[in-house]
């Protein structure tokens, strides 16, 4: 089947068309998991190549000071802070989402001794809650995690009843199967107004949702750099501490990057001024520099058109499979209205782990996640109307063939 | 002054020349900061394109099983783990050195809760004094930071007198500016038989100083990447827990990748069967294949060599300064007995800073550390004797200059 001379006119239409070109995408492929792992553009393989042979190959040691290496964590935050909304100087980019988590909770619990209670939702990213647990062994102050069900009315729910006992929330902007979106603002405002600190992890949200996090007040946010923010498997993540979290005591990883004056070598421990100590050990240099070409990149394109492309994106993945595939078992768990979703979509069928096979070995690689999802994402930046139609054609194709073989 | 026959005749019988042609350092400078930041070698860049075009590129999110990602941590750890004396499944590569420090402190502070006091050496590196002052801080339960010389006998006295208070002896094994190597398996059993639990911090040993980590019966260790492993700057860190600590409850900083079944998304940590369980988030994987190849070329060096080199250097070094630069203010501060050393020698002299300054102007890179020492690190696998030679002459050149200009 030919392109659609409708979707042809989208492409033509769409004015983040020329971002497609920086990507160095395989032939063939439709790649529709960078919600996963964001793609390599060229712009980060040239930065790549100056940081490894000029930087580090020529410049050596001088670099910590001649690249301006020193000043990576918060300089790179400082630009994801463009991404949402968060003035300078309450970003860094460095260690996990894991770590960074980690760091927040324990001082979000330390600034409330009389709380006990951790409020998350049960179908939270695992890792967050596991953080959490971590965090309540280790601490073993009897602290309780209380989960109740993903929905705004839940959570307000838990915080009607426990509010006075509730230290901190923890909850995922976007969620990672259903990609549906909480509204931040309402949602952190009814946290603060029980008294809890609110933390949300925007690891599916930055580089293609707008986020507001000095708008909306929130505490703290933690954030991974490898999705929608393209740079690279296991990229740096970042942490954000609104200025009032910056003058607390101190995180629990005192590290010699998040001492006043790590050169001086000194004894006794004092934090840095500012965002710097929540920094810990040293941070791969490789690594935040790539993810410092890839945040440039995704800063020349606006915000608002970045989040126009990806709904749309959506909705055509959305209005195709109901067009397309009605009738062969998949089941849409992410919300119809492209306003409540983040950039990706998850389907349930009862063979989604052979569909995705097939769909990979035709060139379309989207995920599945436990125990019969499967997820597709939309990059706005390298992915093209073209590409939506593709997919889901391929997809159509898979399914009826699995119909007519009995699969 | 041109080079001396007997410098020649070292380099040419030296069984590791031909690593030299391995790195790729730029012309013109001799470099003594390895043990800072070491150096990239060819197989290092060639790993790095291949991981960033090939695996990241074109591989995208299928490279996680394809080229193998998720055993990174645990591979490189191995390979990390020949290089001190540690049996398969004992290391980790991943995280900071500092945030790894922390981890392997909670559960050693965690196994001794009767007991109330971490001993540790006044001179540390400052960052594992901070870790350890993060820690007492964060668990708010009394903890005691006891800080004595850096001397085995002040240890000695120290767990003499305070034996059954002491939870965990936190030392780094070469000293980073004298360079003094403590007899580990001595003091793991001194500190043992108190039932103490001793951490090592390997960050100046590794690739350099043989350490026996499974013979010395060490708890625990940890280590830099980018020093002498030459894994690139901000390399990630490596981690030892001994198999008897691996059945411990949890680590602090409990993630996915931590878990026993990360891809299943499940609800309820449960760490995963040995070492991966000191694991948290998700580590870089263009970092860690950097520090994988640069790892596997030190492997190809035999490790006796290697140490018989790094003290013959280092030997050369001193000797050519006591011949060259007498009565110029120049104060060893290091052992003077090779056997007594790590990989580099640090010398006292009252304008440190301006001297090496005029060094590095002249080509000669090595570093500065507080109040006024500079520092010399001798990396085996790239230096020459000839380099040695070049260096000390450059040296005694910008004393004499001084002293004509009075400065």
């Amino acid at each position: 089947m030919s392109l659609p001379a409708e979707i042809e006119a989208l492409d033509r239409a769409d004015p983040l068309r020329e971002f497609r070109a920086q990507f160095e995408l395989p032939p063939g492929v439709t790649y529709l998991d960078g919600n996963s792992l964001g793609a390599l553009s060229r712009r980060t393989r040239g930065r790549l190549a100056s940081v490894i042979d000029a930087e580090w190959g020529r410049g050596l040691i001088t670099s910590w000071n001649d690249a301006h290496w020193i000043a990576l964590p918060q300089r790179v935050g400082d630009k994801i802070g463009r991404l949402i909304g968060a003035a300078p100087g309450q970003v860094l980019a460095a260690d996990s989402t894991t770590v960074n988590l980690y760091k927040v909770l324990c001082v979000a619990l330390q600034a409330h001794p009389g709380r006990r209670v951790i409020l998350s939702e049960r179908g939270n990213f695992p890792t967050d809650l596991y953080v959490i647990e971590g965090a309540i062994a280790q601490l073993g102050q009897g602290h309780e995690l209380l989960l109740v069900d993903g929905t705004e009315d839940a959570i307000e729910g838990a915080l009607a009843e426990r509010g006075r006992e509730i230290a901190t929330v923890v909850l995922t902007h976007v969620h990672y199967t259903s990609s549906r979106v909480y509204d931040m603002e309402h949602v952190t405002r009814t946290a603060q107004a029980c008294g809890a600190t609110m933390i949300w992890d925007l690891s599916h949200s930055a580089g293609v949702v707008p986020v507001q996090l000095d708008g909306c007040e929130v505490d703290f946010a933690v954030g991974c750099g490898y999705k929608h923010l393209n740079g690279g498997p296991g990229a740096p993540a970042f942490l954000y501490a609104a200025r009032e979290w910056q003058q607390r005591p101190w995180q629990p990883i005192a590290g010699w990057m998040g001492d006043a004056r790590p050169f001086d070598f000194h004894a006794g421990y004092e934090p840095a001024a500012g965002i710097s100590r929540y920094l810990s050990g040293t941070p791969s240099v490789i690594a935040l520099s790539a993810l410092e070409s890839s945040v440039d990149l995704i800063l020349e394109a606006p915000m608002a058109e970045i989040r126009r492309k990806s709904v749309a994106l959506g909705d055509l993945f959305v209005d195709l499979v109901e067009r397309h595939c009605a009738g062969m078992g998949l089941e849409l768990v992410s919300p119809r209205d492209g306003r409540l979703r983040g950039s990706h979509v998850s389907y349930r069928h009862p063979e989604s782990y052979p569909l995705m096979q097939a769909l990979i070995a035709a060139g379309v690689i989207g995920d599945c996640r436990p125990p019969d999802l499967m997820r597709f994402g939309f990059a706005p930046l390298y992915l093209s109307y073209a590409d939506i139609w593709q997919a889901v054609m391929r997809l159509a194709e898979i399914l009826q063939t699995r119909r007519r073989h009995g699969g």
